[in-house]
């Protein structure tokens, strides 16, 4: 771990950047009955809220190294309180996250707040921006998982997606100088890759059927469920970019050393900015823009 | 101002660091029934939740830059973002401070989180562990109008202070170099001064009698009300400086320069770290420790 200069007790944090590197920086928050349900398991929140922040960092290929936490609790209830320490510091450990700032006060409802700080070589950032026609659309592990078990919260895997997400760090910083272009998919991936598509002036192009998703769809044999939980279901935190389609292998090569399916599910075009999804037939699909964070899906 | 390498828009913010400066971080919430009260004027929020994280950049000596904010919103009140925006902006200009990254969503009540982030020399931040024997204790401005408020919010020169708090950022970046450690007064004098004498090892003693306060205390002669004010009333961000003896004319040309009234309130000695206040006949004054975010006053 990368320790900062002046970690937590004084009025601020103090880091000293390296030369040559950039430091990308994000805040999310998640808030008790928005993001999670009263009584929900105090490690998982823990989890969630950080993990959340570092899918923003591998998102942009950073390497996570800080964090500050702000809490609001409705009781200085110890229990919980160690609970949520608990699954925060697992995340943060094995990322070699140090936490280096905080403000914890009571509130009428649990809202946590992180910010994370990450480094990477000065100019290889992935931006949204990036895509260009002639690069192929891929997507880190599963898609849907998380939505789907809101409806299905008794199926394990999706469970798992829901509460536990798994941020794609070591994607994310390997991504640099091959992906073009990458987003995390927070808000679902019509929504996520329409925004990628839109910031980089291009039309993307998605076969439905390639989309990786947990086998659990094909039991349950609910098609609706399955379009609109891997669409426009958000939460699964899975990292979605675009590479130049000459460079597949090396992707397919990331994806063994990983040990983490990456899956190359569709195009990019020229065209205006829009996404298409198509099913078998070549058919387009209707799909929502994804989660409304004020409007509900 | 100082643009940040990508704001707005992507998974993060990028910034890309100066060399020979360091960066300081720090992250302050204000929630709905425990900072403010429902109805409060969004004007006023907005000022105060940026000015308090930018009352830390001052403490630690740091030129603030830019900010990220978290906000959970009851609804989305276009009326009341507008003012929000308003107040925050207007203080952000003023300052230099690009807002550079966010997150808005919905929750049963209102939190609005800060993370503040600020540039300084390498190895010049003021930190609370730096005073030594010798040292005279120092305060900006005046104490307790903003807990003097809470009681009467009629005293407009009060309630000024607790709604439009003055982040003391010039004189933050003069003190590098001259104090020897700083804190500001969020959390009252006692408090914060304690917790500055505990970092540093040292006894700190003050005079009642010094400490710079609104005039409004002379005429409504409540003694109790006007030490708890000063002592343990918290929200004045203001900032509490020691500065060693020798160099006190110093401090005295830069509150003529920056037109703000700089006061020795005490001195530093040797001894088991603790605050001891004193009144004209030298009698000690009972103070409570200040601001308990999870006690109430």
């Amino acid at each position: 771990m990368r320790e900062a200069l002046l970690g937590v007790g004084d009025d601020c944090a103090l880091l000293r950047p390296r030369s040559g590197l950039d430091l990308a920086i994000t805040t999310d928050m998640l808030v008790e009955g928005r993001h999670f349900l009263p009584g929900a398991d105090p490690r998982a929140l823990g989890h969630k809220t950080l993990a959340v922040n570092l899918s923003d960092l591998a998102a942009m290929g950073a390497a996570p190294r800080w964090a500050l936490l702000a809490l609001a609790l409705t009781a200085a209830d110890e229990g919980w309180l160690s609970g949520f320490a608990e699954g925060f510091f697992a995340l943060a450990e094995r990322f070699g996250v140090e936490l280096i700032g905080g403000d914890t006060t009571r509130g009428a409802m649990l809202t946590a707040t992180v910010t994370a700080v990450g480094e990477l070589p000065a100019g290889t950032a992935l931006l949204r921006s990036g895509a260009r026609p002639g690069d192929d659309v891929w997507v880190s592990g599963e898609l849907g998982g998380a939505a789907l078990a809101l409806i299905h919260p008794e199926i394990a895997q999706a469970a798992l997606r829901l509460h536990r997400p798994e941020p794609r760090c070591a994607l994310g910083e390997r991504l640099r100088g091959l992906a073009t272009a990458a987003i995390d998919v927070s808000d679902g991936l019509a929504g996520d890759l329409a925004h990628l598509a839109r910031r980089s002036g291009v039309a993307a192009v998605v076969d439905f059927e390639r989309i990786p998703r947990p086998g659990a769809f094909r039991s349950l044999g609910n098609r609706q469920l399955e379009q609109d939980c891997i669409l426009s279901g958000g939460d699964d935190y899975e990292l979605l970019f675009t590479v130049p389609a000459a460079r597949a292998a090396e992707v397919q090569a990331l994806a063994d050393e990983l040990e983490l399916a990456l899956t190359r599910i569709g195009r990019i075009e020229t065209g205006p900015a829009r996404l298409t999804v198509r099913d078998e037939g070549e058919r387009e699909i209707a799909h929502r823009g994804g989660f409304d964070h004020f409007g509900g899906r």
